[in-house]
């Protein structure tokens, strides 16, 4: 195979993915290995393929060290179609569901809830740009609530929670799109959880859903069946056709992050990668952080500079220098790192040395 | 690239892909051309994968010489979810929709549909076991009905619509998942049409929708927004991260497929593959075709042995050989040949060989 031409990519997803599995991927793309087949023609229903998406649960589990009353389901159309199966499934007739709306995507979240049922934000910092996620004293939870949804990462604002609110006991649900296994996860302490791939777990076109076994019973059959946990539960994710790449991909990338020791490790070196660049934004007061500095991202690092056509330069130069999708979504401006866990740090250094030489020449 | 042990695939989907297609993906995997990025890695926001999806769409659009009144989307679930999504969006209030069942998946379409809304089932073979697609004059059409929905190809019962039936000017949905662009198809007679890639189309997780624009105009907003036809036409399925792959390898597939000569020529090769096969199947009365000789599919051909026990051994025989995938469908026994567009032919010619020395060591 001769050597690739790649570049540095920030892109806040879909993301940069291990080397090494894109070069698994590539090695058995025409074949897999005694098969004879390529994993996008082999039939769901095959053992190859059951024993493919058996190993992604596996270690699924593994990493999350997920409990036995956990399910794990492998299911498409993105966190976007979670904001509406959670409520369609969870949102029992006469309930309320309390959202935290500490972001952009939380919103959205909000949006498709009330579409469903009776919803409840709890707090809200969008009067604040979203700068921040809501403090557990500002929490107005509903006594009997059917769940409490949060955003575990907010990927536009470049915010996170750094600790799993107190929910008085609720059934808790998370979106964990954008920082999912970057770091340790209380699976025990959550009711669903369910994170779109694209980011830290593989290629866009699958959905991880971990869901607590008591939350199924309160799938209607009413539903579409499409839109039904318990039907996926059931059929072990192979009521329909799978997104069978995405699994096999998002397994290989589950297989890397075993290799490199698992969520605590991979989540010292987000800590070593992002603090990084919140030094350097940090340093002389060129840069400016728009996140409080109590839930700054680990995955996503937004900041600014002093005006847009010193933005427009930046985004600018460091596409040219192979620093790639820098620049910020347009309700934060500037710009935005996102530096999930197959991002190398040597790209990390890469950006550091860009902005210091950048403030350099503006001096 | 070292060649690499290749055997014949008959499943029924996912299914075979053509080869030029894989070692595309194979050799630009770890970084499209020009790019430094994998395909897996790459913003849907960014302008290499606009131009992949909009090849992909302007592919299928001369590919189907699609009317400018339609709109092609790129979604993802499956035909099965489209079972619920058609209803949603076009089967508005007060109405009824007609569906003619044709067999095990057109069941399952009608079984949804009921969830959302009032149903007539227009006509019915289930009574036969499938092993024939309604006639003409078998449809009872509701006047005015919100729309008409058929299944062009049935994959479980080996059976396929020669022609559109005549549904009094009413709305035609059409099920294409399994014959999808195996032949020219009218799109100017339908009113939507749904195809999930993973038979002739690409691999699994991507589903293509093809739906005149007037359609759009019944898409309620109280519906989530993931499942609104008139959203995702809007954004040119960039509502969300569209699964960014699979559109990928889809369009290297309509490429392919465009330069074997579009649907006339591939339509001469799949009459030609399939007749090889019925041939041999009517050549002695040793196999049995399952579906009646004037709807027998050209995608999927079903037949069947004297006795189970044959059946069990010509799978077991087979699967040996290397022709992989011939166990039929529980419902209808025996043995399923999928010789989709990608199969080659030099597969089918295996398998009749197969099948006449099966039969001589039987003598």
């Amino acid at each position: 195979m001769p050597s690739v031409h790649r570049i540095f990519n920030f892109a806040a997803g879909p993301a940069v993915l291990p080397l090494p599995v894109l070069e698994e991927i590539q090695r058995d793309l025409v074949s897999l290995p005694g098969v004879g087949m390529s994993i996008l023609e082999i039939s769901h229903r095959s053992e190859t393929f059951e024993s493919i998406l058996a190993k992604a649960e596996a270690d699924i589990r593994t990493l999350g060290n997920i409990p036995a009353n956990y399910k794990v389901l492998f299911l498409q159309g993105g966190a976007s179609l979670q904001f509406s199966m959670v409520p369609m499934n969870l949102l029992t007739a006469g309930a309320t569901a309390d959202y935290i709306d500490s972001g952009s995507w939380a919103e959205k979240a909000v949006k498709e809830a009330k579409k469903v049922g009776t919803v409840n934000v709890s707090a809200t910092t969008k009067d604040e740009n979203y700068s921040r996620v809501p403090k557990q004293a500002e929490l107005k939870l509903t006594p009997g609530a059917a769940y409490v949804h949060m955003t575990s990462n907010n990927t536009i604002e470049g915010t996170e929670f750094k600790e799993l609110p107190d929910v008085a006991g609720a059934p808790l649900v998370n979106d964990t799109s954008s920082d999912m296994f970057s770091r340790p996860i209380d699976v025990g302490r959550h009711a669903l959880i369910y994170s779109g791939a694209q980011k830290n777990m593989g290629p866009a076109g699958v959905t991880i859903v971990i869901v607590r076994d008591d939350m199924l019973a309160r799938s209607q059959k009413s539903l579409p069946t499409m839109l039904n946990y318990a039907v996926h539960a059931e059929n072990g994710s192979m009521y329909n056709t799978p997104p069978a790449f995405a699994v096999y991909a998002l397994g290989l990338v589950m297989k890397w992050l075993i290799a490199r020791g698992g969520l605590p490790a991979i989540a010292a070196v987000n800590e070593r990668k992002a603090g990084k660049l919140y030094a350097e934004i940090d340093r002389t007061g060129f840069y400016r952080g728009t996140a409080h500095k109590d839930c700054r991202s680990l995955m996503n690092v937004t900041f600014r500079l002093a005006s847009e056509d010193l933005e427009k330069r930046f985004i600018k130069e460091s596409t040219a220098a192979g620093l790639d999708g820098l620049k910020g979504h347009r309700s934060v401006g500037g710009m935005r790192a996102s530096i999930y866990n197959a991002f190398p740090e040597e790209g990390v250094d890469a950006l550091v040395a860009f902005m210091r030489e950048f403030e350099r020449k503006q001096g």
